[in-house]
C-alpha cells in the first residue's frame, strides 16, 4: 500500500466526515505541510474554501462565517507560526462562544523539537482556549484508522458546538509526500458503508418543573421588575422574551446586540435609551427595580453595570443557557443554567401579571423623553459627530441588512444613538474579549455568508489594525460597506482620566497616525467617498447598498470636541426627563 | 496611604529596576489598563519608548530591537486580545533565543472570569513559549512589596537572558485609579538605599579540560573534516572559528546567517557556494568528510541537510552554547553544550594540524568553480531574476550596512547568490520558526537600533503579511530600505511537487493577490521606485542608502520562469565543476 494512498484516504475520510457534520466552510491559508488537507477540502463537493493569506485575518474571517451561519467553520494552516496568528481570533471565539475547528498541519514526530525548519511545538498550542485538543495519528489506511479519522472529524465538530460553544484544535502530522492521489476511486467513500460515520448531538440545558415553579414564586408580587438583555444569538429568543415581558409587565432594557431594538416586533416595552439616564442617581430613585432577570452577555452600558454593582438589594437572576459566569457586578443572587428561550416560554405560562401598568409606564415615559434628545443629535463646531452616524445610518440602511459595530467607541455610540426601528437590521459585534483587532475580517466573514448587505462601523485604529483583512474582499469579490470613523487616534481615551495627563497623552493614548485611508482603498480596489454633510453621507450609504464590492465611506470626526458634544447631550437627556416628570 | 501612591511607587520601582537591569527599550501599545506602567516607562529618563498600535507588529519590532542590541526588550500591552497578537513573535523569540520581556496589564482578581469587558485569562497565556511566567501582586507600597516589585523586574530581565535566551511573561493586575502621581518626590528611589536592587548574571556553558582533550583526540588524524556554521549571534565567534579552521585545515561551510561570508577577515577557507553542488552525488564522493563540527542553527541549505541525513558514517559534532537539540538530521554523534567561541579557542590550542593541504584545496577549487557561475546570474526572458537581486544588491550596498532577509525564497536565494565579500554587511533573518510573518517589523526594530543603513529583502506575500509594521516607520521616522521582490504570489511552491497539481495550484499555492504596492508606499509615506534594469536598481539602492526615511524598491519578477533559470544555473555549476575536475 502506497504512502500516497494512505494519505489520500485518511485525509479524504476526514474531510468528508467534516462535511457530513455540517462543516461546509473552510478558511485556508497557503502552506506546504497542510497540502493534503487543503487539496482534499478544495476537491470536496460540499466544502467551500476561502483562501486567506494572513492567518490572523483568516481566524477572524472564520469567526465571522461561523457567527453568520451558526455552525462550526474549519480553519486550516501549515506548521509553524501560522497558527500563532490565529490566537486573537481563538480567544475571541472562546469568550463569544463561537464554534471554530482549528486544523494545524504539523511535521511528523521525528521532526519535532530537533530544530527542523518551520517546526514548532503545536501540542496544546492554544492552551485553555481550545475547548478540546488532540494530536492526531500519522495517516494510515486500515479500516480502523479510517474510522478513527472520521470519528475525530465528527467529534471535533460536535465538540465545537457543545455547550459552551467555542474553538477546538486538531493537530495533523503529515509525512512527505504531501500530494493526494486524485486518480484513486471513491476517495470520499466511508469504508464502513455508512453515509455519516457518527452523528454527534449536543444537549440543551433546561430546568425541572419544580425549579421553574420556584422561580415563578420568587417573582410573584414583585411588580417592579426589569428584564435586561445583552448579546444573544438565538433567533427564537426575541419572541420568547417579549412574551415573558408581556406576562410580567416588565420593561426590557435592550443592548444593541440583543437585536431587540430592530425588527417588526412590538417594541413598546423595549427600552433603548437607558444608558443616557441610568447615571443620574436622582432619576434612578423612581426607576429602581426589586428584581432583574438578565439574559445574554453583560450589556455595553457602563451606567447600567455600575447601577447593578451598587445594588445588592435587588434580586438579580442571571440566565445563561451555556452555564457561564458572565456576572462582573458580583451581585447576582441566582445563576441559572437554562436555555434562554425555553426559560422565557416556560416561565411565561406560570407567572401572574402585575396588577397595574404604572411601573412599565414610568419606564416608557422616561425612555421617550431620552429618545427625543438622542434620536437627533447635533454636530460639533468643527466636524461631524460620531453619535449621529448611527441615527443617520439607520435612516439610510436598506430595510433588511446587517450592521457590524467595532469595539471601543463605536459600540458605545451605537448603544446611545442606534435606537429602536422597525427595519430588520441585525446588529453584530465581537464582544467576547472586546478587542479592536480582527474587526474588518470578522465583518467580511459575516458578509461572505450573509444574504443582505452588511455595513461595518469602525474607528480608524481598529480599521488600521486589521486592514490586511480587506484583501479577502478584493480576492474573493465580497460585498461590504465600511463606515470608517476617522478621528485620527484613540478617541476613547478622551473620555477617561488619562486625558488630563497632558505630558504623555498624545504619545501613549491619542496616538494619531496621520494615515490617509484613500490609499488603502486604492490598494484593495474599494470605492471610496468622504462625505462632508449628512445628506451626502446618506446618499453614499444608499449607493453603497446597491453597489457590489467593497465600499469605504470615511467620516472625519474630532475626538477632542466630541467629548463635549456627547456630555452635553447626556445633560440634555437628564433635563428633558426632569421636565417630563415635573408635568 | 493613597491607592495612587501605592500604584506609583510600585510601578516606578519596577520600571527603574528594569532600566538598571539594562532594559532601556520598551515597545508599548495603547490601552487603558496598562496606563500606570506605560506612563512610568515614558517618564523614566533611561527608558526609550516605541509606540506601536498593532501588537503583532509590536512583538516583532521588539524582537528586532533585541536582536540588534543583544539585550532584553520590554513589550507592554493592555488586557484582552492585545497580548494574543504577540504570540507569533513570542514563538519566534523562543526558537531564535531572543530575550523578550512581555508585560501584560490585567484586571484585578475580582474582575477575572466573570465576563468583565476586555478581561481574559492571561495566566500562562503563552504556554510553554514563555520561559518563565508570573502573575504579579496587586500594587502595594510597603518596603517588602517594593523590594518584590524590583526583584521581579530584575529577575524577568535576567531570566530572559539566561540560557537559552527567550521570552518571559509577567502579568500585572492593576486596580483603578490607573493614573500615577507624578507630584510625588523621588519616585525612582529604591527604598533599600541600593542603586540596583539585584544584579542577576547568567552563566556560560564550558567544558572541562579532560573533555576538550577527548574531543581533540577524536579529531586527531582525521584530515577530512568540515566546519559547518549556521546562524550565530556572537561577535567573538568569527575570529574564533577562523582560528579553529586554520588549526585543523578544515574548510568552513558558511550559511549566510553565520556572518562569515562578509567582512574584512580572511575568507580563503570560507565556502559559500556549497548549496549549489552538494546535491550532486557524483561530486560529493570527492568531497565527503570523515568528521563535521557544526555550530549555530541548522543552515538553510537543503542539499547540505539531506547529505548529513544520509551520512550516518560521518562523525558529527554539534556544539551549542545554549544546550539545544537543533539536529534535524538525527545523525549527530556528539551533542556538546559549550559556548561556541570558547570551544573554538580551547580546541584550537590542542589539535595538531592536518599533514597536507589537499583536502582544503579540493573544496576551495570546487567552490571557486561554483562561484564563477553563481556570482553573475542572468535574467530570464520576461523579468528580472530574483537571485541576481542579491549579487547586485551586494555591489550597491554601502561598505558598512545590514541586510535583513525574508523567509521562504529570499533566504534561499541569499544562500545561493549572496556570496563572500569584504564589505562589512551584517546579515539577519528570523530563522527560529522561519515564518513569513512579522518580517517587516523585525527589520524595522533592528533598523531603529542600528548605526548603519538596513536593507530588507522580502517577497510580496511576506511584505503584505506585515504591512501594518510600516506604520512605525511613518510615526517614528525610521530609516529602512525595502527591496520588495514581487512575483505576485507564493514563489516557493513552484519549486515543490504541488506545482504539478494544476487544478488547485493557483488557488491554494500560487495565490496571486494582484496588489499594487505603490499604494502602500503612499499610505506610509515611503519613497517608491520600480527599477526595470540592474543599473537602475543599483542607482536606487545607492540613493536609498543616502536618503532618510522609508524607501521601497519594488523588483517585479516571475515566479514561474524563475524556476527554470535557477535550475539551469545549478546545472551549469555542476558542469563547471566537472570540467574543472577533468583538468
Amino acid at each position: 500500500m502506497s504512502k500516497s494512498k494512505s494519505l489520500t484516504l485518511y485525509a479524504a475520510n476526514f474531510a468528508d466526515e467534516l462535511a457530513k457534520a455540517g462543516v461546509t466552510e473552510a478558511v485556508i491559508s497557503p502552506g506546504s505541510r497542510s497540502t493534503p488537507m487543503a487539496m482534499l477540502m478544495a476537491e470536496h463537493p460540499d466544502i467551500n474554501i476561502h483562501l486567506m493569506i494572513d492567518e490572523r485575518s483568516a481566524g477572524f474571517f472564520a469567526l465571522g462565517l461561523s457567527k453568520m451561519l451558526n455552525k462550526p467553520v474549519a480553519l486550516l494552516c501549515t506548521s509553524g507560526t501560522a497558527a500563532a496568528n490565529y490566537y486573537p481570533a481563538v480567544v475571541e471565539a472562546f469568550y463569544s462562544r463561537v464554534p471554530l475547528l482549528i486544523l494545524t498541519a504539523d511535521r511528523p514526530h521525528e521532526l519535532r523539537d530537533v530544530g527542523a525548519p518551520q517546526a514548532i511545538d503545536q501540542i496544546h498550542f492554544f492552551g485553555r482556549y481550545a475547548k478540546w485538543f488532540a494530536d492526531m495519528a500519522i495517516p494510515e489506511q486500515t479500516e480502523g484508522m479510517l474510522a478513527y479519522s472520521r470519528m475525530m472529524a465528527a467529534r471535533a465538530a460536535g465538540k465545537a458546538l457543545s455547550s459552551p460553544a467555542g474553538p477546538v484544535h486538531l493537530n495533523l502530522p503529515f509525512r512527505e509526500p504531501l500530494i493526494p492521489d486524485f486518480d484513486l476511486e471513491d476517495i470520499w467513500k466511508n469504508g464502513s458503508g455508512r453515509t455519516q460515520h457518527v452523528n454527534i448531538k449536543p444537549g440543551q440545558a433546561v430546568l425541572q418543573d419544580l425549579e421553574i415553579e420556584r422561580i415563578a414564586e420568587l417573582l410573584s408580587g414583585r411588580e417592579k421588575g426589569l428584564i435586561v438583555c445583552g448579546e444573544i444569538r438565538d433567533p427564537l429568543f426575541t419572541d420568547a422574551v417579549l412574551k415573558l415581558s408581556t406576562a410580567l409587565k416588565y420593561p426590557i432594557l435592550a443592548d444593541p446586540l440583543s437585536n431587540l431594538r430592530t425588527g417588526s416586533h412590538d417594541k413598546s416595552a423595549v427600552i433603548d435609551g437607558y444608558d443616557a439616564f441610568m447615571k443620574d442617581d436622582e432619576l434612578l430613585n423612581e426607576l429602581k427595580p426589586d428584581v432583574i432577570i438578565r439574559f445574554g452577555a453583560m450589556p455595553v452600558s457602563k451606567p447600567l453595570f455600575l447601577f447593578l454593582k451598587r445594588s445588592p438589594e435587588i434580586l438579580q437572576l442571571v440566565v445563561d443557557g451555556q452555564g457561564g459566569y458572565r456576572e462582573p457586578t458580583l451581585m447576582a443572587s441566582e445563576m441559572i443554567e437554562c436555555d434562554e428561550s425555553w426559560f422565557c416560554e416556560s416561565l411565561s405560562g406560570r407567572v401572574s401579571p402585575a396588577e397595574n401598568e404604572q411601573w412599565l409606564k414610568t419606564w416608557q415615559e422616561t425612555n421617550s423623553a431620552a429618545r427625543k434628545i438622542l434620536s437627533s443629535p447635533e454636530d460639533g463646531p468643527d466636524a461631524l459627530f460620531e453619535g449621529k452616524v448611527f441615527s443617520e445610518l439607520q435612516k439610510a440602511m436598506p430595510e433588511k441588512s446587517h450592521m457590524f459595530v467595532g469595539n471601543s467607541m463605536p459600540i458605545r455610540d451605537a448603544d446611545n444613538y442606534f435606537l429602536n426601528s422597525n427595519k430588520r437590521i441585525s446588529v453584530h459585534a465581537n464582544r467576547g474579549a472586546n478587542g479592536i483587532d480582527g474587526i474588518v475580517s470578522t465583518a467580511l466573514g459575516m458578509s461572505a455568508a450573509a444574504e443582505d448587505p452588511l455595513f461595518l462601523v469602525i474607528g480608524d485604529l481598529s480599521f488600521y489594525h486589521d486592514m490586511n483583512g480587506l484583501l479577502a474582499a478584493k480576492m474573493h469579490k465580497l460585498d461590504m460597506t465600511v463606515i470608517l470613523l476617522n478621528n485620527d487616534g484613540g478617541g476613547i481615551f478622551s473620555f477617561l482620566p488619562q486625558s488630563k495627563e497632558e505630558k504623555h497623552f498624545e504619545t501613549l493614548f491619542g496616538t494619531p497616525t496621520g494615515l490617509h485611508f484613500q490609499h488603502a482603498a486604492s490598494l484593495y480596489d474599494a470605492a471610496y467617498t468622504q462625505p462632508e454633510t449628512w445628506e451626502a453621507f446618506r446618499d453614499d450609504v444608499e449607493n453603497a447598498a446597491r453597489r457590489k464590492g467593497l465600499n469605504i465611506i470615511e467620516v472625519r470626526t474630532n475626538r477632542h470636541s466630541r467629548v463635549m458634544i456627547h456630555r452635553n447631550l447626556m445633560n440634555r437627556v437628564s433635563q428633558e426627563i426632569r421636565e417630563m416628570m415635573r408635568k
